[in-house]
Parts: structure tokens; C-alpha cells; sequence
């Protein structure tokens, strides 16, 4: 019986699109001891991250004392790092994890949605990236996809500022 | 000059509708040390609320670690009153600020809207609450406004089960 709870639970992480986030991916940015960042694919509001926990956990409530004293930390170091790399204003934070319960049994894994907003338009590699609705709630539709090439140098300049 | 910036910190605290929450509003929950949370004005997605800060400060990155610590209390707190009260399924946390920034200078202050989700249909009252769009963002579109009574029946009821 025992190992059939351990597979079960070995099956659920393999499933999961956070746990098999790795360091070695295009997407990613850095990692803290319980946290890994990683570009998103769209860059509707650049600098747009993900924060993702190394741990299968499903609920803020979930989290450890440990596991928070490191995100604190990190939202510190990925506003500043975004205000050097390209004048970011402010800045939008949100955990979800909807989608996980479009499947039966969920399968939530916790992870935050990091948006940066501007208040101006900021050109980088030869891209104008516009927050149209700064000082609104974001757009979930506006869509800017952006060159492999382009995605390598917007991480590579918020690295060289963390 | 000390003075002029004791009165202008002052106006800003006084036009900020965060700092004036008090807990005497019909909407009043509950307090922390360091936290405010009031029920939210439309309960698209029942239990919805508001936590506000007591201080006035812009930005999560200048949270004390002591406020950190007790909305960590908080969130626990929280979603397991929601959880008992209306038998939430899950949880959407988010820190956005964005209004704030529609003025010029801005005058953001940290808070954070909570938003309990549900995968069954809730009656309560003699209303029924629903949440159509389980599983996917939430609709900001979509209000549902209910009477004084009800709303204060809302916050009784979290307050339960606190």
C-alpha cells in the first residue's frame, strides 16, 4: 500500500508543468533555495515572470515559514532588479492556479504571476513594449511574442540587474 | 520645512480610502496587528474580500517582516474560515495597486484582494452564488450585489468560523 502512494505521488509531480520546470530551460531566470523564476512566454508587460515553488504544494496556506522568508526576499530582489533593467513603475503579483482545476482530480502547484507595469513606453533590442493599460487591471488577451533571440537578452538584463 | 512634509504625508493618508477603513464600516471583518479585512462591495464570488494594511506603504517590497509574518497568519486564517463558512474550494490571491496609479502623483497602498472559488454552486440566505468561470481567471465583468442584510449575514457567517 505504501508504494502505491509513493507512485501515485511520483505520478502527480510528473504530471506537473511546475515540477518539471528546470534551470536548464530558455525560460529560465534564476532560483532561490525554494523558488525558481522563469520568463513567461508573452511579453504584453515586460519582465513578465513566473515564480514557481520547487515543492508540490498546492495552497498559499501550505507554506512554510521558510519557504515565505525566501519569497519575501525575492520580491525585493526581482522589483529592484526590474526598476534598474528597464525603469519599471510598479508592479502586479498574483497567485491563482485556476487552470490546475480544469482536470479531476486538480492538481495545483503553487506559483505566482509577476507582471511589471510602466507608466512610459520602453524600447529594448529594437521592440517598443507599451503597457496600454497602465493604471488599469492587465489584459489577459494582449498578447507580445517576441524572438528567441529577443527573450535571451530581456533575461540576460534582468540577471545582470538582480 | 519638517512641517510642510508632516502635513503632506498627512493629506496623502487622508485621501487614501485604505487608510480610512475603519473598523466601525459595515463592511468590517476582522483585524490583525497589522492587517484590515473588510468584505468586498459584490460577491461574484462569495466571500470576497479586501485586506489592507494599516500603514500607508506603496509597494510589498517594503512590507516589514513582521507585517509579512502576520498576513502569513492571516492567509491561513482566512481560507480556512472560508473554507468552513461556504466550503471554498480553492483560493485567488492577488497584489495589483493599479488604480492608485490613475492619479498623478500616485498614492498606492498595499492591499489584497481575495477571492474564494468555488466548484459547486453555494446557497445561502436564499440566494444562490455561483461561480461560472471555476477553473479559469476571474471575471471582473461580473456582479453580484446583494442586500445589507445579506451582506452582513456574509460577514457573520466568515466570522464564525474564524
Amino acid at each position: 500500500m505504501g508504494s502505491g502512494v509513493q507512485i501515485s505521488s511520483r505520478a502527480i509531480k510528473m504530471e506537473c508543468i511546475h515540477c518539471n520546470k528546470s534551470s536548464k530551460d530558455d525560460d529560465f531566470i534564476f532560483e532561490t533555495r525554494y523558488w525558481k523564476v522563469s520568463l513567461a512566454e508573452d511579453h504584453s508587460y515586460l519582465g513578465r515572470c513566473y515564480i514557481n515553488l520547487k515543492r508540490h504544494s498546492g495552497d498559499l496556506a501550505e507554506l512554510k515559514q521558510e519557504e515565505w522568508d525566501d519569497f519575501i526576499k525575492l520580491v525585493k530582489k526581482l522589483e529592484s532588479a526590474l526598476k534598474k533593467a528597464f525603469n519599471a513603475t510598479m508592479f502586479n503579483w498574483t497567485c491563482l492556479m485556476n487552470n490546475a482545476y480544469q482536470t479531476n482530480p486538480p492538481n495545483p502547484h503553487v506559483h505566482w504571476h509577476f507582471r511589471p507595469r510602466y507608466n512610459h513606453n520602453v524600447k529594448f533590442s529594437g521592440e517598443i513594449f507599451e503597457d496600454i493599460e497602465f493604471g488599469y487591471h492587465y489584459n489577459r488577451d494582449r498578447k507580445k511574442i517576441t524572438s528567441n533571440e529577443i527573450n535571451r537578452k530581456i533575461i540576460n538584463k534582468i540577471k545582470e540587474n538582480l
